[in-house]
């Protein structure tokens, strides 16, 4: 597929070849982690090796990372009543409108206690309307919010709400999954208690994620995976070694390009949605106005279907999303669209573009020729139709 | 570390060549398996051949395998009140004694509804005590059984405890992870209604594994990991495609070399206990009048620590264990043969030699070589200090 152009990044990066060599060495590594022998110790070393690395990305420390097989399981971790605690119990969580369907799913909360708080027509989550609701909870609560919704890339206020969810005594689980590698993560200045990484979304192979706390929040405790005593009785199960390692080098190579990365991304980003508004002015872009990911671009052009053109994309050669990839491979409109009261005809016209590191400006001038053939034909067809 | 002779394959497996090929492959295909795009339809392909190929090494049928992140997740997907329904409640969870620890941890079922069956002397499942407890259970319960132990090699009569368990109108999860690869397994023949795998004690890398349901048993339903719809429901989140890739290969190349594999395995496992029983007259076999796996050596000899034993053998160059190594590189008694009634003391000396499919005779009789040295010089040291 070397003629291809990938621009779903969102859904899943290529592996990055940093990542692609660790694990070359960690595959042909024998011994498992927890073996005192010298080739348990070995393998042992890659995981603690990876654990630094992840931890750097986002100015933790290496002890506050558990890995897991992914951001799902990160966040069905942090979502539990017994979170940070061995007695007290989280009476409620607290999960935006616009959340990760492993989020919105509540981990083991019961249903009844799942509470989804408003977005704004911005497409941001409503800090009026959590500070509202904090004010009026009894007992105590965790709230969950991501850094970047993964759909419009819009960046969402977490350190301000930290501030609210702390004074009103609960605690803040953020999923950053989206947000890392593009954009700068400081723990400690996102003031949230636990973050999710996924780590395919950086580069990394698929399989691997981590919860990591923020110093002085309190530990992550019971276990979703429960058996042996890895990860400090976190999470139990034989580790990943291999995808634990890969996780850390293209954790290493993310933080090492971020700065480099962004800017060269946010530049191919604006410049294609400068040529999407030329060739196509009645088009609609997300967010535009509000803070994004360098990389992504959500966009609508009323009258086709995002079903339909992503095909005729992926026959032109193109590779790119109407909005998540992250169920059982249905098209099935966007809660992220609905929440900021986008009217369905136009949220079933959404297509993602999201760009990597390693897109190029021919990409994006190919893409947009691509565009201008594509949107031309199936505007065509749709007035066939309606007419 | 060329010049190591590794014997610790109960433990992990190292990564069969079958399975790193095929990773290769998976790690350079770009792709999220549920993106609608070529490059989603690639990954899904990968994924849904491995599935093929894993339920083929069960005679399983593909629809009925869940991918997991391994043995232990696997385990705890299985142990839940709400296994093969959405609506009654399995009211107690019966595990023997032996099981591994993600299994007597019981998964989702309370502690107080986690009850152990008692182990013969002999090493194995008490079936008259299962089968007076089936008799005496109010409500409907799930046993979990293993069909080989990790420790002893001992193999379990799960057949046997199949037909109990259904005539008592409950179901049967095998925990089958130390099974596989060395002893034929057909899960109709077996009879339990699920059973788990672990990728890397077959030869694919460590973090996957997969949940098998037996046709005609009800199905998996309640999932531990939630938010997308992947695996049919049963288990969310982006699959660990490289992993799943390298997991199908290594069931391939497992079930195709199974049963010269373990003639060869059990051929060199007899010499190594032949010539230790010749070397020290006052070695323990546990298991050895039993039907063991093919590749499983668990021996102690009076008066030496497994402790200080583990590390002399590492010293020489080879890998072996003290039984289970799922833990966090503690060592602890075994709780498997302190079932079996082992006197502490001798229990402190056990030594797990494990062999694989490659292990040589000239590595054996290296082995017996260092045996004969070590234990000289430990026993030497331990007279000493009782002097």
């Amino acid at each position: 597929m070397s003629d291809r152009i990938y621009l779903d990044w969102n859904a899943t990066a290529p592996l990055r070849p940093q990542a692609r060599a660790t694990m070359l060495h960690a595959l042909d590594a024998v011994g498992n982690p927890s073996s005192v022998h010298a080739e348990g110790r070995a393998a042992r070393a890659m995981i603690e090796d990876a654990r630094e690395k992840v931890a750097a990305l986002v100015g933790a420390a290496a002890r506050d990372v558990v890995f897991t097989s992914g951001g799902t399981e990160a966040n069905a971790l942090a979502l539990t009543p017994m979170i940070g605690t061995d007695h007290a119990v989280r009476e409620r969580l607290l999960v935006s409108a616009i959340e990760h369907p492993s989020v919105l799913a509540g981990g083991r909360f019961p249903a009844q206690a799942i509470e989804r708080l408003p977005i704004a027509r911005s497409g941001c989550i409503d800090l009026d309307a959590l500070e509202r609701r904090l004010a009026t909870l009894r007992g105590s609560a965790l709230v969950s919010l991501m850094l970047a919704n993964n759909e419009t890339g819009i960046i969402q206020p977490v350190a301000e709400a930290a501030r609210l969810v702390h004074e009103a005594g609960a605690l803040l689980h953020a999923d950053t999954v989206q947000a890392a590698g593009k954009i700068p993560i400081e723990i400690n200045e996102l003031g949230a208690d636990f973050l999710t990484l996924s780590g395919h979304k950086i580069g990394a192979p698929k399989g691997v994620g981590a919860l990591i706390r923020r110093p002085g929040a309190p530990p992550i405790g019971d276990a979703l995976v429960k058996g042996g005593g890895q990860e400090r009785g976190a999470r139990a199960g034989t580790e990943n070694m291999p995808g634990i390692a890969g996780f850390g080098a293209a954790a290493a190579a993310a933080r090492e390009g971020l700065s480099g990365d962004a800017a060269r991304m946010a530049a191919l980003r604006d410049r294609l949605e400068a040529c999407l508004r030329a060739a196509s002015p009645e088009i609609v872009i997300f967010g535009a106005d509000q803070k994004r990911l360098p990389n992504t671009t959500l966009c609508a052009l009323p009258g086709i279907k995002a079903e339909t053109a992503i095909i005729a994309f992926d026959l032109e050669g193109f590779a790119l999303s109407s909005g998540a990839a992250c169920s059982s491979g249905k098209v099935q409109p966007s809660h992220v669209l609905a929440a900021m009261g986008v009217p369905p005809p136009l949220a079933r016209a959404a297509l993602r573009i999201s760009l990597g590191p390693p897109t190029t400006e021919s990409e994006i001038d190919c893409f947009v020729r691509a565009w201008i053939k594509v949107s031309g034909v199936l505007l065509k067809e749709s007035r066939g139709i309606a007419a």
